[in-house]
């Protein structure tokens, strides 16, 4: 139970913009908030206490599968955006995060999205999500309550 | 009519997957379909007789406000992969894009995706569709019947 | 003889800039030129009948070990480069490609760059260049003259 | 002179490589240690007390002009490298920083590198670097004795 409670479902993660994000509008350009999706659920996993090259040293790949990006406001060169990231529990097949790009101060809302991840095994194939991810779901879960 | 019957409603682009567009999974990672949606829609424009530099010389910029992608099977490096972009013309709010990511001969489905791009002004407002856009689409949907 | 007057030394590709290459400073960001190097000579690999793939699939990889590049002139969003990749058979320790990019009328003068790069074995060590690629850069020399 | 004394001439910034900087070939794609220098020369800037952003607002830019890099090492997804940026204050025409990029842990020493950039003001001209550039490396260096 206390081990439950130090399993977070959400994390959040800050990333500076350098020119190499940026397209010639002057703004981020939007492929690469794709990237900072995966920054925020790789750091999220690790805070979970299952960094991805563990799921990897099991045997499991979980590609992105599908993902969702909505631009609300621009980020800029040198800004300093949070990534939160959210385990989303109720997808059973995979597994789907949900983020949040905001500014640091919290007042910009740069973009929301979400991806899904499929489980694939050694062989390439499509696989239920291992018992060692869903128990660590089902753990967060009541943790939460 | 002729010049109507001219103006395609979708375009197909060739492009070939190097190194720095896969990733250590042993595939394309999956932010750069991202960067093949673009290719896409901005040969389309071309194909339309209206470059997107030329919607930027009147004034407008087209920034994307969402995207989605379904990933259904990875391209890998050296692979040929045909984007296909297409407008959507019943998206009346901005400009909206739909994509089919397969491979030179046409077996395998890669992936399907959407762009919403929104018109903004000099002003960095967000406006209507301008009227030379929608000449264009009306016409091009005129010359599909 | 005749074999080895069909092997070129250099070959010439065509790339259009897209928004993702550029940055905020409003031209090509300087790292994607590294890209272009790659595209280059993945073109003149495959002109010399020798496919990079091939390469692996006989079992050695290809690493860049050392990179160069001046930047004279900006390519700018819309821009079509020509990307002039040349193998220089002086360097006998790996491969050196020598790179020109240029504007597609020929006019500006881009960047100019070169790689070197170590053969690699499956076992990752650094191994001597194996002889069917010195056979070819030598029959390429031979056709030179 | 106190204050020189707080004008560091290098500054390490530590980054842990995500799926997205990778490639097909297990490690970081090489292009990418350009995006580390990057961030590494932009967070020495700061420490210098000079950010970037700074340089731009009163008028100038500094474009890369040339790079080079050695890939000793690769550094593979997951990996915590260390981007250590020094300013080589011999170069006096316009900029010079000289990179390290090592493992976390100082043990393997993945890359060395530098960059030159000229000064370019808003005409787009090549001018000598402004006063108050000159003024900061020479207490950084009357700071380094």
């Amino acid at each position: 139970m206390d081990l439950a409670a130090a399993t977070p479902l959400s994390h959040q993660t800050r990333y500076r913009v350098i020119y190499g994000d940026t397209d010639t509008m002057g703004v981020v350009y939007h492929a690469n908030y794709l990237r900072w999706f995966e920054i925020g659920r790789s750091e999220l996993f690790r805070a979970m206490g299952l960094p991805y090259l563990e799921i990897e040293a099991r045997g499991f790949m979980l590609p992105v599968s599908e993902v969702t990006c909505k631009y609300l406001a621009p980020a800029r060169y040198d800004d300093v955006v949070v990534i939160d990231a959210a385990l989303n529990p109720g997808f059973r097949a995979g597994m789907q995060f949900d983020y949040v790009i905001s500014s640091e101060d919290g007042r910009v809302l740069h973009a929301t999205g979400q991806t899904r991840h499929a489980f694939v095994n050694q062989d390439a194939k499509v696989v239920r999500p291992p018992d060692f991810v869903r128990d660590l779901i089902r753990s967060s879960e009541s943790a939460k309550r």
